[in-house]
């Protein structure tokens, strides 16, 4: 007997039908002798359509007033789905954020999780109850207010819930049957991963992988909770988030994630001299703006250019942030380019392999692809290319990889 | 200035356009200087959408887990709201049912008020801001589940909430500009009544005139909390109950109330003896089935027929429940008859006035109307008469008492 959380997404539970299918492998897993939390997500479209009824309300609506607005749908797919096991004969009660105890700091839509008291969910299994929970959601302690963990926060809750009540696993249920080795959708020849590390998840979500919210993943690392991700429509497959192992660093390249929406930023012409760069990201970073990747040109005659990647929809207020900064370190001028997008290749076996990010330049560069930016981590190298060439560039590393084969029928090694 | 509580129905937030045309009228009150607590129904439909669905998916949801479903559509009108006064630059703040502390007992989907502490009310109106409350809903302080307080649960929310806030008076916007001496689509003539007291109001909702929520006129008259029936898109008219004023009792019928959805259940050859009665009504009682008329016949050789009149709804319920008393106690044999219908008149005036019964009957009388039960309190006088007579019953109880005209010009007076 485990002690199980299922997590549910939006489209696993998008209408009538749906919600039956998810009550009945929920009853088939009470029948099997676990005992199971659900955490659910709103009905697929529902969060969507209130934001786009909001925004058309104000054009900025507070984020206090948000989260109470979107946290009403998975209150709304917690109830039914109760309903619907109760109706089944499967006894079930249903929980918001606040009434399981989901703490979180004051951050309204990206809260953060602080703690997790868990008693009602503890007092329902031990009266034979499956526990169903609205995901997304919890409440500041201080103030009383709801928050919500922002989008895909539900993924978060399930596995904070689970280690908070010391689950077994966590299976996350979604509309695709595990996480592949690239966009099926891409390459068509991309590859279910049967089994993969915290780590290498942590830079395919980061990446451009949209699977996992990336804080689930982080929680699952330092927890150590084993997460799944299943399919809920087929009871085939799926991939296992778990720590690392040796038979994961054999695997010397796991994945190639991308990123479409990047933006890559130049100031041209500045002075080479020490203070410049905190000036620059010092301008950005007060706007709350995640900067990826950066890269100082050689120095000519005592000036430099510099560049980095911002997500596209932030590109403008980037550069309004940098004018001022650019006029008192006297740079030349900003300039801006949005078609462009990130490549990377992923896996722990890097750490132990070397020769890796080699072969992928040597792939691209025999595909005619170029470079214009490289960033490498321990168990990722990621390049910047144009925006037209993303899909060919995933296509080359795929390739270059054998991705397709089963890990152990490929034949790269070592090349040092 | 004053401290109004303004409810807000579920036809006035049916839409985008409908939330703004309320946020305006909202802003508009806070200019002429009233400091403003809104209650606010769920959009037009939304409440309705959630119960088909839910029983679509079970034949029998819990009512537990129906509160945590229902509540929701309250939670998005309230955040919906205070988006739009914020967006308009009125500083505006929502709560949810059990953020305001309205605390109830644990009946769920009828739950009843037992204290609401307010204490965010207050603050929110100290800051200067607009509390836009989620009405209908509250919480069970004991288990901190979701309540509901029954169908038209927002105008008892409204009413308690400036009680406990102690409010200058509370005003229920929806969507007829007042209340009626009858229904007007059943008689054309009917004319607004600019006030009525409590008693006369209670009178017309429990018989079937669905303006205000029973409740929140007990409410009202228990605190004497003064409330204004309005329209929420026409600035004009409006119906002010109250306590019950001399003028009032000049007014000898003030309405024509009536109820279509009545059956009438006759057990036949019931022994005439003591003990009867409470054997058949203690039966009906234990299903909680409301019944209200009861007429015995004189009895002939010992036994007798007794007659009682139910929701039409719950007639066959009712039947299933006599049967083991009506074998018990010998009777004959137990009928329905579902087309029928109950019509009032109403008025504190018949206190201090004879002859208004004598009057009621004699108009039906020569309008040849067969009155099946009469049933009599202080203030009003109830008929039951065929189904298919019903609107031709209240047009003439309406002429004969001339509320089509003034008050003042009105020529009943006492008869005797």
């Amino acid at each position: 007997m485990a002690l199980v959380v299922q997590k549910y997404g939006g489209t696993s539970v998008a209408n009538e039908d749906r919600i039956r299918h998810v009550a009945q492998k929920v009853a088939l897993a009470c029948k099997e002798g676990d005992k199971i939390i659900v955490v659910i997500s709103a009905m697929a479209g529902e969060t969507d359509r209130l934001i786009v009824l909001a925004n058309k309300l104000s054009d900025n609506p507070r984020e206090r007033e948000m989260d109470l607005l979107m946290s009403s749908g998975e209150r709304v797919s917690a109830a039914l789905l109760a309903i619907t096991l109760n109706g089944m004969g499967v006894p079930a009660i249903s929980f918001t954020g606040r009434q399981i105890g989901m703490v979180t700091d004051s951050i309204h839509m990206k809260a953060r999780i602080r703690k997790i008291t868990g008693e009602k969910i503890r007092a329902a299994l031990d009266e034979g109850k499956v526990a169903v929970v609205a995901g997304f959601q919890g409440v500041d302690e201080a103030t009383g207010n709801v928050t919500t963990l922002g989008r895909g926060g539900s993924d978060t809750s399930a596995v904070a819930i689970a280690v908070a009540v010391k689950a077994d696993r966590c299976e996350i249920y979604t509309d695709v049957d595990g996480v592949y080795t690239t966009d099926p959708n891409v390459v068509a020849s991309a590859r279910r991963i049967d089994a993969i590390s915290f780590d290498e998840m942590l830079e395919m979500a980061s990446l451009g992988a949209k699977v996992l919210q990336v804080r689930s993943v982080e929680f699952g690392k330092k927890y150590n909770m084993p997460i799944y991700v299943k399919s809920t429509f087929q009871d085939v497959g799926g991939t296992l988030v778990t720590q690392e192992n040796s038979e994961m660093e054999e695997v010397v390249v796991s994945a190639v994630a991308f990123a479409r929406d990047q933006a890559k930023i130049t100031m041209l012409g500045i002075p080479d001299k020490p203070g410049i760069a905190s000036k620059i990201f010092g301008a950005v970073a007060t706007k709350q703006i995640n900067v990826d990747m950066i890269i100082q040109n050689v120095s000519d005659q005592g000036l430099t250019d510099m560049s980095f990647t911002v997500p596209k929809n932030e590109s403008r207020q980037t550069i309004n942030a940098l004018r001022p900064a650019a006029a008192d370190i006297g740079a030349r001028d900003i300039t801006s380019d949005e078609n462009i997008g990130k490549v990377s290749i992923i896996g722990v076996g890097m750490r132990s392999h070397t020769g890796v990010a080699a072969k992928a330049f040597e792939a691209l560069a025999a595909a005619g692809i170029n470079i214009m930016m490289i960033s490498t981590s321990e168990i990722k190298v990621s390049c910047v290319v144009a925006g037209d060439e993303i899909d060919r560039a995933v296509r080359v590393l795929h390739d270059a990889f054998e991705l397709a084969l089963p890990p152990d029928q490929r034949k790269f090694k070592d090349e040092s």
